[in-house]
């Protein structure tokens, strides 16, 4: 027996699509939406847009005005019970004289914790959680995972034909999957706080990596304005010292940042073979630059690195409609196992038609380690 | 503006799904399915289930009985004019009093192709052609590309990791896909009159290509009885004579046939490497064993020569959840591809998951030679 109605259900639904909305602009934000009923219609709702602009509670309740009193509010996140750079949602739900609140989830944000429905109760709302709570989870990979373990949650991109090969034995590789499955790669680095890649890749292709308006999909300019556009930190390891000021990627809007061990922006220390600690640029891109999610977009050295440290929450995997044989290379790169007991086993989300390509969502399951 | 009612679509649709269900006892004869209505009520039906057997519109005839006067009768393929094992079924559907014959298609049998509806034609029965006609071709690939080509519908079964791995580097690769995938390639093989693989890949694996009852999906084993149960003939390539009797493959039932370059069951031309002409043994299969449909199972030596020579007709790819590295053995052999205009082009026709892998059923799009 459910607690809750199905009225609460399709009210929750329609607070996480607004919430998404957020997507691509709240960064380091969570996304949140909000919705607010009187008599079981709406009378108020919003999300959060961007860091320092209101919060998804605000906008409901300035939409819902006088009607708030008695009102029931639908918020995807517990509401904020510190003064930030805008007052306590907590204080605006009790102020405005809503009767009931009921969220997807608590905020794990160590200055929120509970603390946003002990203010509720204690003004006698009626506070209820965890409606819809996986749904509200997956709004925020990001931000949940890096405040529940201080690093970033990390998407890692990779584009094969069908057989598996990147490019030719010669290298060639252009293109691979279609127009529609690069705009959606835009879309995904238009959500990513960051871009993680490598000097090789920079300069082999001449890649700006950066998110291009007239490129993304009309799902993702449907949602935002063009000034609204933010382009993720370019975090680009560069060990050699190869990446220069003639590359595309430093004639296109967006910061960059050099990663190596000494002389750079983002300075990490080095195995004994020379290889960057990926732990730590993840760590360090967390701590210093407020990175909650990170896109990796690069070949199958840093695609197999980053996995066998099991350092990937998902694997997003383009398969184009093409065979391009075995001698080309292939997606990732060796994994020196021996035992079929020791593959890395998948979890499929999500598998759908991208234009021709296939896309395929993957969640890794590691093992101990 | 169609010819073709909403009740003859529904009518022809049953047709095809009775037609269906002879698909794994039918062979070399094509599936074929008969509606018969009186007053758009169905009084008959049936299907074709064994060559020697009666056809699919004996059946529908004499379950419609004295009903078939005035009739319609819907038929997946035009019906035979000839006396074969079973007098014509054109002559069946006249005696009988059908009014109206709506047939998908035409027969490519040059004993028929057009005969069967001038037949019912000159006995003043309205004949209509082409409702549905492209499912129904889909009913019997190798029936009509063999018609057509004298060559048989050749499947390609495959199946890796997700970055295309079928072993570790020490050639292990036991289970990549699971369970329900391997139900599923044992009801591929059921529908194909042939398996063909190789020495090596029986040999290293022990393996018995054959259909096992107990392995069968649920979707198959209700509609046909054990006894009915068609073991495909298993053709191995076998140029330097490696097999031998006290393999899983001569222990099991089906009939197997070894080809070589001579001193085999079918003896084959070799290049000056010694690769046997593998168009010649389609060709071979096709006008000496009356196969109309191969599943081709083996590995990337076998594939990518199948692939190069453009004798594929169908791919089907199960992707497992799983990564093993790009040290272990590729999905397709080397191509010698060196620019990306030449790499093959697939067009997807499926894609689903079966169990916790990813099948993929794809077309290969050949240029000219």
């Amino acid at each position: 027996m459910s607690q809750f109605s199905a009225n609460d259900y399709q009210m929750m639904t329609r607070a996480i699509a607004l919430a998404k909305r957020g997507r691509f602009t709240t960064a380091p934000n969570p996304n949140v939406g909000c919705v607010i009923t009187l008599d079981n219609q709406i009378v108020g709702e919003g999300y959060h847009k961007k860091a320092g602009e209101p919060h998804a509670e605000v906008y409901a309740l300035r939409m819902a005005g006088e009607r708030a009193k008695g009102a029931t509010a639908y918020v995807t996140l517990e509401p904020c019970s510190h003064y930030g750079r805008t007052p306590p949602c907590a204080e605006g739900l009790i102020k405005a004289g809503v009767a009931r609140v009921i969220c997807a989830m608590s905020d794990p944000n160590p200055q929120v914790a509970g603390r946003g429905f002990n203010m509720l109760r204690e003004a006698g709302i009626d506070v209820q959680v965890g409606l819809m709570e996986s749904d509200a989870r997956a709004l925020n990979p990001g931000f949940l995972k890096k405040m529940e373990t201080q690093m970033p949650f990390v998407q890692l991109k990779m584009a094969a034909s069908l057989d598996g090969q990147t490019a030719l034995a010669n290298g060639r590789s252009q293109w691979i999957t279609g127009p529609q499955a690069r705009q959606d790669v835009q879309a995904y680095r238009a959500v990513a706080g960051a871009i993680l890649s490598t000097s090789q890749t920079v300069i082999e292709d001449n890649a700006s990596l950066n998110v291009r308006w007239n490129e993304l999909p009309s799902g993702v300019t449907d949602i935002i304005e063009p000034e609204r556009l933010r382009q993720p930190l370019r975090a680009i390891l560069d060990r050699q010292q190869h990446l220069n000021q003639e590359l595309k990627l430093y004639q296109t809007g967006g910061e960059v940042i050099r990663i190596a061990e000494q002389d750079s922006e983002l300075n990490v220390s080095a195995d004994e073979n020379g290889r960057l600690d990926l732990s730590q640029v993840l760590a360090t891109l967390a701590s210093q630059h407020q990175i909650n999610h990170v896109w990796v977009e690069a070949g199958a050295t840093l695609a197999s690195a980053m996995i066998q440290q099991q350092l990937v929450d998902e694997l997003i995997v383009y398969l184009a409609p093409k065979l391009m044989g075995a001698d080309g290379r292939g997606l990732i790169g060796a994994l020196g196992l021996t035992d079929m007991q020791d593959v890395i086993d998948l979890n499929i989300k999500d598998i759908r038609m991208v234009g021709r390509d296939i896309r395929i969502v993957a969640t890794p399951q590691f093992k101990q380690k």
